[in-house]
């Protein structure tokens, strides 16, 4: 990037001041509100070329895909979005047009989920584009959905379906905010994460820090088409990742009150239920296959 | 790095919960509390290998530096930092250590600050080390200190003392949090920044916020002895950046009550006064010259 000095100036153009921002880019921090009485919600992460995305993706898309991670994970965690802040590691020489159609993917998607960008960073360096999105969100206290509370009868629900994200969807999925918003509404969840590795190995972190198992039918695995038809398929959906998809669980009552007024297109699959067993794959005759050992880990 | 879990259940075991912290690292967040009746205060700054750091510095010294930069935008706010969230992206097949090494820097000086360390995430890559760090500080409503406040007849004030800051002193400096506390509690300045990019920079950036000039003193400004003396002396302390001092405006009145009471090693000195004129280098016969391009952009 030929002049950092240039980039900041026309951030500062696009900067949101008002509701809730006192000051936003150009200082040396941002000020901002939080709804009173609420927490802080505090997610972070990083997408790198060559890992998350392809040098020849559209940065607007890349952009995009750095923030809406982050929303997926403060969905996850039944709070709501408020602000963003973006650092870029871009290349030696990067054209100035980069950092501003990554900046403007990220601008429409935080405008789309009533998000503001108030702050960040670009450094220059000898190597791909990385980049990494904070995004603060708020929650009422102690009604964050966590990874630990899943129960023995509790129901296993995905948002969405599940595999094949890569190499397209992955890029403009939709962060399942409204849809936690509205679980939390109705149900709440007793546990929730996001799908970013795979149902295989994010069920099991769930199981892990619920202290329980679960019996999951396989037949009830909600396949996205854009997983090939045949006998690698379901492997696909629990393994591929990057779905960004809601998986939670419920007490049975409260699964009927969520089914019953669902008011999203997306679809909800209970594809089983926890146990204080192990985490098993059971098949239609009722026979429990261990859990797979696969999915998706970004190193 | 070979196991990202494993370098996860790590960093679990480190995460401080507790004192306005209810849940810390191992969830898809964190959820913090903010002090009753305060202000965010937000800051996201990004270093990266080749330009802020080399290849043979020690981790943990990177990895605080990382920290130490957002502290110093906290404190140039006048606010008191409280959270911190990392992102890593790391060379492919980096040493298991060194995540290690560079959280523990990063814990060290989060401890030494009463900052917690409560998200991030870690990726490999083709490239090399980026660290991305966001720092979450409070401040009581209508307090933060801003570029934008100075006024002519302020005093234009510097911490410590200027330039050959790298390739040593960048890896250790010590943030002005607690001498930005006292600042805003003796004064408070009317306009404040840190000196990252040299004060030639800097300054020009605090006045053209504020829509101000300055009579800078030469024979004030305060030469670090790490600058070798001779006739480019004052240019490196005004160009060489890095400095992570404080540079503040303050009125007259309120100059004198923090010069009476100031309780910290530190040294404050006085270097000139806001104008409404331009900014200008005054020399010890009061003839002025324009002030130099120069300074310390990282692109």
């Amino acid at each position: 990037m030929a002049d950092e000095l240039e980039f900041h100036r026309w951030l500062r153009g696009r900067a949101e001041v008002g509701t809730g921002v006192d000051i936003s880019i150009g200082d040396d921090g941002a000020v901002c509100a939080l709804p009173e009485g609420t927490r802080m919600v505090l997610v972070a992460d990083a997408i790198a070329e060559g890992s998350h995305f392809l040098s020849d993706d559209a940065p607007e898309l890349v952009g995009r895909k750095a923030l809406a991670r982050n929303l997926s994970d403060i969905a996850a965690m039944g709070a709501t979005p408020l602000y963003a802040l973006a650092t870029a590691a871009l290349p030696r020489g990067c054209p100035d047009d980069v950092p501003r159609r990554i900046t403007t993917g990220m601008l429409e998607l935080a405008r789309e989920f009533g998000v503001r960008l108030v702050g960040g960073d670009t450094v220059s360096h000898d190597g791909k584009t990385v980049l990494s999105v904070t995004v603060v969100g708020s929650v009422a206290p102690g009604a964050a959905v966590l990874r630990s509370g899943a129960r023995p009868g509790d129901v296993v629900v995905v948002t969405g379906r599940l595999g094949g994200s890569f190499p397209h969807r992955h890029l403009r999925f939709t962060p399942r905010v409204a849809e936690a918003r509205s679980l939390v509404a109705l149900g709440p969840p007793s546990a929730m994460m996001d799908l970013s590795d795979g149902m295989a190995l994010d069920l099991r972190r769930l199981c892990e820090a619920s202290g329980v198992g679960a019996d999951i039918e396989t037949a009830r695995i909600p396949v996205h088409p854009d997983v090939a038809a045949g006998p690698e398929a379901i492997r696909h959906a629990l393994e591929d990742g990057e779905d960004y998809e809601l998986l939670f669980t419920i007490g049975p009552d409260a699964w009927e009150s969520v089914r019953a007024s669902w008011p999203h297109e997306v679809p909800l699959t209970p594809v089983g239920r926890i146990t204080a067993g192990a985490l098993r794959l059971v098949s239609e005759g009722g026979v429990g296959v261990p859990w797979p050992r696969g999915g998706h880990v970004h190193t």
